[in-house]
């Protein structure tokens, strides 16, 4: 996950109460904002609520897409969770914003102010999404009115107050659940692409490719760390929302590209020393010889493998590299 | 002023710690908020900020025209200024309630987190506006920065910290400040209008007709109670930004009349059972003969006078009428 620090005044010392996030820096404020809001997941912004509120509307989409945006004030007092607090992070991050600096979380959010875990925080911090967005209101409701929800997950889930496991429940992993199900992030995304292709047209050709039952559980995007050293790349990640991406160098590309035993001679090998990146990107990610899909259309080439054992940690901060700093 | 109360979901007895404030109900919360926007001048909104976030997306226009916006958490334990702290008040209306609730007040703006009263809070609490808003910045960071600034004020204003008076300075009353002026809201605006105007419709016209000199002076609005008494008088009273409103009957109007001698037989006597209504409504509000400007278009017609005595109380509550409700 990538973390951008937003200041609007300058603070001396700042970076240091957020050794995680990036400071972004510049003189002008809305191209800060605007730069967090199109390389980075998370932006922890350090001023008056009502500016970043006006900038909001110039560049929010949805919940399922916006960054988690948490907000404070310069002497550090507050944390608010202004954006995607539950999908996004944002409420986590001021938790964790908390415990470190002691800036009080101000939380709005009903769930959360009833100390319940709502079904759609469950799902974030659990790395798992959920199939029919529109239901999560019932699914919540039910939490704060009943105090009851009726699930059947895995056993390897800690269930949160109130959640009741049931044979036929509300809340099923995967299939059968009445209201709705959880689905495991528990694939990964490789990536190849022309250096001249932008974010847009990569994502358009995703949409296009790529079905919606592998698109909703995407965890990691990888690629060749050259490519993962462009803006293009992670502007990409953000459209998709994909909170880790990793770059693997020529070295462990080839490896893996000897372990699954696909090397040949290609112009990719002429251009690049290796002959794909795709496939070994993605099972180095996965470590897992298990290929989805691979398709390719003119300069832009998707992987996507399952992941064996997914990433546990859904707020895990990743390098950034210098070209979005 | 007018403040509207919307909550997301149901809270028992919410109406008995803002008795100031109309409870707006209705199952539809998106209605529900732009309502609070076209009709009220302030919002208390009580719910996750970030679905009140996710609608100003559609309905803020700019902190110039903007309703006052504060959010609580259902438990009332937090109030966050978040839209128009300033000019449209949000801070006091945050202050106020935790003084009478003690909800605590997050404050994220640079001025108030310092403790420093920005020169847009002093214009707004004293009912005066400021010529140039684009240097209100300058002042507030001379303020942050140096901890002075230099004004030349009527000595009737009581001057905050760091406001140091001197015959050049930065901030003169009505004119001669080297960064901006404070200009007195000081008049009154009569309308009237046929029954079958729109609120657009009558904004365009005054645009036409008011020159900006006046229009940026407006502290009061009133007409007959029967024009006061409908949607389209209060949308148009949001759309000029006026916070005081006011209608008067028959009886009083005529007194205003006989005093003015303006008194005719016309076809508004006919209709209405009084000649006219721009002008004694003016003079009642104003009590003054001051009258600056009567100018009339087809079905509509505007006067404005100055003010005696302007109204102390920027944050003064006013009645509601039914059909905003």
């Amino acid at each position: 996950m990538k973390y951008a620090l937003i200041t609007v005044r300058k603070i001396k010392n700042i970076k240091n109460f957020f050794p995680y996030a990036v400071l972004i820096e510049g003189e002008n404020l809305k191209e800060k904002i605007l730069k967090g809001f199109k390389y980075y997941n998370a932006i922890i912004f350090i001023g008056s609520i009502g500016i970043i509120t006006r900038y909001l509307k110039l560049m929010s989409k949805s919940k399922l897409f916006d960054p988690a945006i948490v907000v404070l004030d310069e002497k550090l007092r507050y944390c608010i969770p202004l954006l995607s607090s539950h999908f996004g992070g944002a409420l986590d991050l001021s938790l964790r914003i908390e415990k470190e600096i002691k800036s009080i979380s101000v939380i709005t959010t009903a769930t959360d102010t009833q100390n319940l875990i709502g079904i759609d925080l469950f799902a974030r911090r659990n790395n798992l999404i959920v199939d029919k967005k529109e239901n999560i209101k019932l699914i919540n409701s039910k939490l704060l009115n009943e105090k009851k929800i009726s699930v059947n997950l895995p056993n390897y889930f800690e269930l949160p107050k109130y959640y009741i496991t049931s044979e036929k429940a509300d809340v099923c992993y995967e299939s059968g659940g009445k209201i709705l199900n959880l689905i495991p992030k528990d694939l990964v995304l490789g990536i190849g692409f022309h250096k001249n292709e932008n974010a847009d047209y990569i994502y358009k050709k995703y949409l296009e490719l790529i079905d919606v039952k592998f698109r909703n559980r995407i965890q990691i995007l990888v690629s060749h760390e050259k490519k993962w050293n462009t803006k293009v790349f992670h502007e990409f990640s953000r459209k998709i929302n994909v909170t880790h991406t990793k770059g693997y160098n020529n070295f462990e590309l080839q490896k893996a590209i000897d372990k699954l035993n696909i090397d040949k001679e290609n112009i990719v090998k002429k251009h690049m020393g290796i002959s794909e990146i795709c496939r070994p990107a993605c099972f180095l990610a996965s470590n897992n010889m298990e290929e989805l899909i691979t398709i390719k259309d003119k300069n832009i080439k998707f992987s996507i493998f399952r992941i064996q054992k997914y990433w546990k940690n859904p707020y895990l901060e990743e390098d950034i590299p210098e070209v979005i700093k």
